[in-house]
């Protein structure tokens, strides 16, 4: 049944292209796992983990290889697949873990050109605020959910292909268009993402901002948690899906300029109706069991790291 | 050196009042504990949590007590002090833990006329999401900062009483100007509590909000947990502090919209400059140790539940 991967490539080896590798290494489904990337002390942290086997600078390494995974900043998909495409044989399925999802397949189509079948666009959602090789671990799928995209000339092999090795990870593989896909999680990803940056930012902006984090709390530092994600990458994903989250950010302000009125105005019952549903929707979901668990990192970490690898 | 307190009423039970009491009983500080409330249910509930040793419903018993903590929503701190007023005797000092302090200033000024010496004002700064008899534990406060506002007719006793009882909580206490602090309080914590219930909202008032919210991972789980917050007290918080949150929602608003115009424009390197920035500082934070721990409650709760009692 198991197709077992004879050669893995996983291009950028932090948060989730490592956990990717570890979950699959962990089901013994991958006999060899190849990393490549832009930083060789990356790459290095990479195999001292035991998250690849070798370590790779350029896309030779794919020649033969079952299936190429994309973690990397979504920013740069399309350099990527214009230094892959030579190397790609038939028999290579190609797929990536972005958070956006049209721009990833514009850049598909641009570069894969005939061989388009064989890419399988994909998005794990799922991911902690920390990055680089060090955060990986493989659980991080186990119950959560991949939204695959694929294409009218996807091949079906390609797609059982990436189906099963998200399975083997112990993730629940869900289909979208990629336009549905984009739509949603401007909702409930990148919106709260920048939300999340902009609080943190008008803070640390304050010339007081020292004496304010002392008296931050439990709120902020969960509000907040998403803040210290990658910044390289969550710019790529807000640019790549500004057509979605720019009206996503009109739509929100529109709600906080309604409480805002409330509040101007002293309506309390319109904060209470307002404060309530919030709360119920949030026990409804909480009790719905659609909201992950909070992940159990191998290595918990309190600061913030360097190095690539996109989450959601 | 230890005072050791005689009686001790508590008025509202519910995660802040409750975990005072079981702070204080747990140090063997407090001798007698009663609680008062709405709610026959929730004191009793109290009771048999061990939170206090009775109940009761008017405030008579708060004569010949030595403290009286207000825990209750701040919106209810004037009918309160007009209902305990007269039972208030010259030995018995008044403490409150809302979340805002000029209002309840104010209201004490109204209601406690001479005896207003004895009156003094504070906040701790700690809490969770939950709410309730159910959601209160003794730890809540250790290492925790806790706010006193004393207005200059506090008695010195009285602020010592109050003080001590905050350390004997594990809690280390400061003091600041109630204007002070209900301006720092707007940044980092109301302002927060109101962007989430806010994206919840926007969440739940959409007609597919089933389908996005099974798409929302641990990011979203983390940003929203505010809100999941007690309504009614938040409510009371937002309108007793509206004149400094309205100019904050204001404040932040323009920090969101120049991050906004730079996604129009595509412009990373100010994407790059915003996020790199706030993960900075919220690194600096985290490291610097002011941060708070994630609370370990006694009885952790996955769903939210009803009752009283204000949180940070």
């Amino acid at each position: 049944m198991r197709r077992r991967l004879d050669t893995l490539v996983v291009v950028g080896v932090g948060l989730i292209g490592g956990s990717f590798a570890l979950a699959l290494r962990a089901a013994g489904y991958a006999r060899r796992i190849v990393g490549v990337g832009r930083r060789r002390a990356t790459l290095e942290q990479a195999r001292s983990r035991g998250i690849i086997d070798e370590c790779a600078e350029g896309f030779d390494c794919a020649r033969g290889a079952t299936l190429v995974m994309l973690a990397m900043p979504v920013g740069q998909t399309g350099g990527v697949l214009r230094a892959l495409a030579p190397h790609l044989e038939a028999g290579t399925v190609v797929t990536d873990a972005g958070s956006t999802k049209a721009d990833v397949v514009a850049a598909a189509r641009a570069e894969l050109g005939a061989r388009i079948g064989a890419f399988v666009p994909g998005h794990p959602v799922a991911g902690t605020e920390h990055s680089g090789p060090a955060a990986a671990f493989a659980d991080l799928y186990r119950g959560r959910r991949v939204v695959l995209t694929p294409l009218p000339e996807t091949e079906p092999r390609a797609l059982a292909q990436v189906r099963e090795a998200w399975q083997v990870c112990g993730a629940r593989v869900f289909e979208l268009s990629h336009q549905a896909h984009d739509r949603m999680l401007a909702v409930v990803s990148h919106l709260p993402h920048l939300l999340a940056f902009a609080l943190v930012d008008r803070v640390a902006a304050d010339p007081r901002a020292q004496e304010l984090l002392a008296y931050a709390a439990g709120g902020f530092r969960d509000f907040t948690r998403i803040a210290s994600s990658h910044p390289e990458m969550w710019r790529d994903i807000c640019i790549a899906n500004r057509e979605a989250l720019l009206p996503e950010i009109d739509r929100y302000w529109e709600h906080l300029a309604a409480l805002r009125s409330a509040l101007e105005s002293g309506d309390a019952a319109a904060l209470d109706t307002v404060f309530g549903r919030a709360r119920e929707a949030r026990g409804r979901w909480l009790a719905s069991g659609e909201a992950p668990e909070p992940p159990r990192p191998a290595t918990p970490r309190a600061s913030p790291s360097a190095g690539s690898g996109p989450r959601s």
